[in-house]
């Protein structure tokens, strides 16, 4: 895996940006895409940097997305917001939607988006952490692919059904978790099977519901939820909140239209804001400062805080830049001379 | 433990409030307190049942809880609704706050209850069932005593941290769960205390860090999260938007406050209510014929759904009665002739 030389993150995301252009994706979505692409990239986040452009392209090139379509936004006033990604991807529904949304949380207290009919393939952080920058804890969710079976279960019904959750700190970063309610994200296995390497025993079951390492009989199999029953209650609860409740799809109905899943799922989202300002207003106290109290402690007795390995890898992106592998670098390459057509079968 | 002839249920909630009232509590707040107290012995909760009583006295006798409290509510008309308990109980301050948060759920689309400065001892699962019956899905938290060591570290500082959520059902019950964020419930170690039990390998190290089966080691070190980090995760989060976010106690302040975790715990507590009607307008879908797929679909592949176990002995009870043993019957006796100083040293 030799490395190129490294390019700016912003230069890196004007790079995957107007190779989405090249591919029919509307300008503006295909700046949203790229920004949480690069993003993932500059936080060494693998499984959620420009490994995935590959995929976005699939689901255009399979006619599954609407590449040029133009989120709407619906506000009835209420503390719910929703925006209409009319079968785009998630990132310019959200976009569309978060400075109303944070709007909402400081007049209201607490407020809600949906994001309705997209394609989602991105790490939830970016939202929180989007939100976070306003003032705002968040909580994001969604669906996926039914992949997981439910603690007690043999057969994939949950997806591995992400939730992230942000608190805004008066440093640079503010406190930031984003994890599958399945024991592994499926990009990891994903990237397992990439690299021919077999999976820790624990994360999945084969089709026949037996313990499995191989890569592609997890895929094909079903993974198991974290926390045993606890974490397949949660993993259940936001099937209910972010795909019954919303009238959008859950995992099973995704994964049965999806015919598959190898493509990028089509499912909605849900992102609840809160103003922490207005929540403690009455107390007198001040709840950013209460925060970094419980914060500074975890630290200080040396437990890691969630997202510190991205925020380390980030401060050296930015400071450094981003280097692919000459391997990323042609993939890339080739769809920017191809366009669709440099995707492999 | 010889079983005495079951009483109703309503019987038992009667019996529970007159002797709170008894030892001081107003009587609408001594309701409220029964009501769960005899909901959880309905429900086989043992953890939760008459053997609260105690506690609930205990705190009273030491001064620790305004038994008269009064709950004020502040509505500033926005989605947060705030209900001052004034060092009351939480029940009382639930109750007068419930159908608020319920109406201005359906008004909004999702509101937040705010509870400020009660003393809290009652499983979450009666506030969303509460809002479940109302026809709103729910989710409730509250911070506790700091008895948990986060993920990595090795001191207390996050509770138990209680998570539950509703979803409303067309049949007699809604979808429930209530679980600890530690691998078991506090109560859970106190039963095997008291019954003189070890509790199982994983559930808590003692004072040194080191793991241990021993109930009073484990009560003098810390409990474990449940799910290693991504629990602790959710645990942090509990603290953040239960605790630092309402400007109230989170669980270190709780347990200083409290000089020990021997009493119950003051601190806030958050319920978040949504109403899935609103959320799903749009779509033209149905969110709990929705949700009805999905928990058919778990339970078909026999899989067990949080609370059946409960809902089943609930049944039960409803029928048969409640049977106290000879022991709790006694002390309920005890109470009820010599108020507080029935309370053994």
């Amino acid at each position: 895996m030799t490395e190129l030389p490294p390019v700016s993150v912003e230069a890196l995301e004007a790079r995957i940006a107007a190779l989405f252009v090249r591919c029919g994706v509307r300008a503006k979505s295909a700046a949203s895409v790229a920004r949480v692409i690069a993003a993932g990239e500059r936080d060494a986040c693998k499984s959620h940097g420009v490994y995935r452009v590959e995929g976005c392209l699939r689901v255009i090139a399979a006619g599954k997305v609407v590449p040029d379509a133009v989120p709407r936004v619906h506000d009835g006033g209420g503390a719910v917001i929703e925006v209409d990604a009319g079968g785009g991807f998630a990132n310019p529904a959200f976009d569309a939607g978060a400075d109303l949304l944070a709007g909402r949380a400081r007049e209201l207290g607490l407020a809600a988006l949906v994001i309705r009919d997209c394609l989602h393939f991105s790490a939830l952080w970016s939202d929180v952490e989007a939100m976070a920058a306003q003032g705002c804890a968040a909580i994001s969710m969604c669906p996926s692919y039914a992949v997981v079976a439910p603690a007690g279960g043999t057969t994939p019904l949950l997806g591995t059904n992400p939730f992230a959750f942000g608190w805004p700190r008066p440093g640079p970063h503010p406190y930031v978790f984003d994890f599958a309610t399945s024991v592994a994200a499926r990009g990891e296995i994903e990237l397992h099977r990439r690299a021919g390497k077999p999976i820790p025993e624990g994360w999945a079951v084969d089709a026949e519901g037996r313990p499995t390492t191989d890569p592609d009989a997890a895929l094909a199999g079903a993974m198991l939820p974290f926390g045993a029953h606890k974490g397949s209650a949660i993993s259940t609860m936001i099937e209910l909140l972010a795909g019954a409740m919303l009238g959008e799809f859950m995992s099973r109905e995704a994964l049965d239209f999806g015919g598959g899943a190898g493509l990028l799922p089509r499912h909605g989202a849900l992102v609840l804001a809160f103003d922490p300002a207005r929540f403690a207003a009455r107390s007198g106290r001040d709840p950013l400062a209460e925060g970094e109290r419980l914060l500074d402690a975890i630290a200080g007795q040396g437990a890691r805080l969630p997202s510190e390995r991205r925020f380390a890898a980030r401060a050296v992106s930015l400071r450094e830049g981003i280097a692919l592998t000459e391997a990323e670098d042609a993939r890339l390459g080739r769809y920017e001379r191809l366009g669709l057509a440099g995707l492999e079968s």
